[in-house]
């Protein structure tokens, strides 16, 4: 009775949130993931980039708190990419299944600048964040030209 | 020069991100951030209701992993909401900004669920875990029949 009650739930759940759940075709899903997580991403790269560049007050906390959020979400992309799923209106080179490895050494190193820059901001001082935040764009943009179009 | 090779590094960032960082307008910035947040959110639905349904083996690391990233991004989604971005092809009511005090109520309520179902998830008991999945789908769908047209 429960248990039933929690699927009939689910399902319900399922139903009602069809717009934003899995679709049935995997690649579709993992395009949208993909792309969901690298919004989310830039989000929180505009008040860091607006800090760093002088642009908006520098807020310790606030940016620290979009430095953990880039950090944690910076483990999500690559399980989005899923193989045969280079449909729509995606912008990734087929080089990121056709050089995998390194496409994942570019992840990696994105992964590890953006756990750097979470703990550097930690300490507050925008002198030690901007040459972190400066590795991690160019992390960005190293992987941004060899594996998407523009 | 360090400082101005990081602005460029910055700049050339900004530029070369161009489709994933702000576009200017705060309201589609807003709308593709939170649309990041749900789509991100929903790829971790997807193995966790599986899970639930036993339509796939329960595997309680995958499922911690994924209640710990719905845990995490629960918190994101309602920065998004800023006024005057019911916009596009939002599936927001108007609700969203005139019964603000009830929204924010009934996110507070998902971020509640999703948070103990983290916490509940680290046993590894699946009969422990579904009861509390249940309430996060009820929240889920409370605020989607509230909030959000079809």
């Amino acid at each position: 009775m429960k248990f039933r009650s929690i699927l009939a739930a689910t399902m319900l759940l399922t139903a009602s949130a069809t717009p934003l759940m899995a679709q049935g075709d995997p690649a579709e899903d993992a395009l949208n993931y993909r792309l969901g997580v690298f919004r989310t991403m830039a989000w929180s790269f505009g008040p860091m980039v607006a800090m760093v560049k002088n642009k908006m007050p520098y807020d310790a906390a606030l940016f620290s708190q979009h430095a953990e959020r880039v950090a944690f979400l910076s483990h999500l992309p690559l399980e989005g990419f899923i193989a045969d799923s280079r449909i729509g209106d995606t912008t990734a080179k087929p080089e990121v299944w056709t050089e995998r490895a390194e496409f994942e050494i570019q992840m990696d190193t994105m992964i590890s600048a953006a756990e750097k820059l979470f703990e550097v901001s930690k300490a507050g001082d925008l002198d030690a964040i901007r040459p972190q935040f400066g590795a991690l764009g160019k992390s960005c943009k190293s992987c941004h030209d060899d594996f998407r179009t523009e």
